[in-house]
């Protein structure tokens, strides 16, 4: 099964970093070239990619700033400098932190751009490799034929979960809420899981607890940004009332993650991300005087609402999320 | 305080029936002239109005049919097909039923045109003078300063019970679902407590979970389209995940509602209309090949998750609704 065009979506030349952008995706497939740190740390914060899209930037734009680092009096500093700027784009995922620490893990200073582009490449296959895995831990738990609801845009874990569950004969249809303000669940997931040949269903956000209820769902199955040690997944916006809803309807919630942060032992410790209430009300359309927007782009759905968290070692439940690190040297 | 425009947004003139389109509300106050019930009937389909506005369209289209009736052989025949047609345009609110029956309520076969309209006069003043005693009463429930979720448009419900707050000395803020796909809440509802010069927000429909849980919001209230005998409450798609997230979150829900439907006994006495799936599609501005579009226009909330249903005779525990019917003679 071929990877479809988001799972490859932001790519190193050298010329820049090219980012698909995913804010006019699937109609028009255009490529924003950043030829800099800081324009690949805007390109972030302008929502031209998201979800792992910003953790193959980050790592691309090391690799940028490695190069600018070469005419640096400092290289290191200015090293640190990028890193920085790239992860104050978006405070609530901590791919960004990862994407920059695994391109400095290699750092040599006696060969400064290959050894952070050794780096960026080792964080590239580690987290395609992460993803694969945790795919196909999710398409066991589910059984052949399941209709599965989910929710944004999980990016390259439902691609792999779609690709594991090919690989073990077995077929998914899904359900995708559009996902506003910026529909990526209409733009990105439902074009992807077509793109990919899957039966695929688009509705509002606000139909999910109906689906749910009408029996059409076998589980709900979204990735998550961060799940903190004692369960509580932070997903986008929207998570949280579906994973109520779905327990209200005896449905299973899997969260798909690489791992538990075990950085954030609960909710306390994730900054959740408000957005500019304005785009609400431009999203819709609409703006009058008197009329304020509220955006948090991130919920935090609890344990108690949580059924599995999925990682690339296998599904824990949300209360066991200690045992991830536990098989660690 | 005064009634905003679209709690007057359905008007009888000599030359027919003017329905502000709320398609284009409220960037554009443009108003459709329907000069036949064929013309209101495809008006309501097309959703030229909705929530109460079907109501006061038939009404009026019910002049209409009086009018054209003076050229038929059979002028009550004339106005009973008029009437199913208009029944038929929506199937899941029973407001047209309830339209028509009186409109003919007070028919005199020596004065079709004049017995008619005065019986749609009549429908006119007592939908307003229940809204009002149904608002005065949520009104109650309510205690000053209290934040409101609300979800789609509440209508008519939505403006008695701001003015109802206002008669008894209070002030309620409100937060405003967008209402995906046609986001009634951000262009009607929102709009419209603008124009009272109410504090309101616009959230989209995956936020009302968030919002709850951050303890934001003291009471959830939506109207109903629909209240059965055992306390199911038919509302707009989006309802029931809200309603849930409410009780999750040991939030009220109170729903609104003239009065239960006595020929109604359980949901499914209620047909749900599925519009058609293209419309979501549509509405997120997309359309690939393989992806379809799933799209209920209402939703089931189970009496578990109501807290109050709340009628022009005061507020009604869901499983004491056969009480609003006993103060009849």
């Amino acid at each position: 099964m071929e990877l479809p065009i988001l799972a490859d979506s932001v790519r190193l030349a050298d010329d820049g970093v090219y980012i698909l952008d995913r804010r006019v995706f699937p109609e028009r497939r255009e490529w924003v070239r950043c030829t800099s740190v800081e324009e690949v740390a805007r390109a972030i914060e302008d929502m031209v990619t998201q979800s792992s899209g910003p953790y193959f930037a980050a790592l691309w734009a090391m690799v940028l700033a490695a190069r600018e680092s070469v005419h640096s009096p400092d290289p290191r500093a200015h090293l640190e400098c990028a890193g920085e700027r790239l992860i104050a784009t978006r405070p609530t995922n901590n791919h960004l932190g990862k994407a920059v620490r695994i391109a400095l893990s290699t750092l040599d200073e006696s060969d400064i751009v290959g050894s952070v582009t050794a780096g960026a490449r080792l964080g590239d296959g580690q987290y395609r490799s992460n993803s694969r895995a945790l795919g196909a831990f999710t398409a066991e738990l589910l059984p052949d034929g399941a209709a599965v609801l989910t929710h944004c845009w999980a990016d390259l874990y439902l691609v792999e979960l779609v690709r594991g569950a090919d690989r073990a004969g077995k077929t998914f249809s899904f359900h995708c809420t559009e996902t506003r303000p910026y529909l990526q669940g209409a733009r990105l997931t439902a074009a992807t899981l077509a793109e990919m040949g899957v039966n695929t269903t688009l509705i509002t956000d606000g139909m999910g607890a109906a689906v749910l209820a009408e029996k059409r769902i076998d589980a709900l199955v979204t990735a998550a940004d961060r799940v903190t040690m004692d369960g509580h997944v932070i997903n986008k916006i929207g998570t949280l009332g579906l994973a109520i809803a779905a327990q209200a309807y005896e449905v299973p919630f899997f969260a798909m993650v690489q791992a538990p942060d075990r950085f954030a032992p609960s909710a306390a410790d994730v900054p959740i991300e408000y957005r500019a209430g304005a785009e609400v009300l431009a999203a819709a359309g609409v703006g009058y005087p008197g009329v304020r927007g509220h955006y948090p782009a991130f919920d935090v759905t609890p344990p108690r609402f949580v059924t599995k968290v999925v990682t690339d070692r296998g599904a824990f439940n949300p209360s066991k999320l200690a045992d991830y690190y536990q098989e660690e040297p």
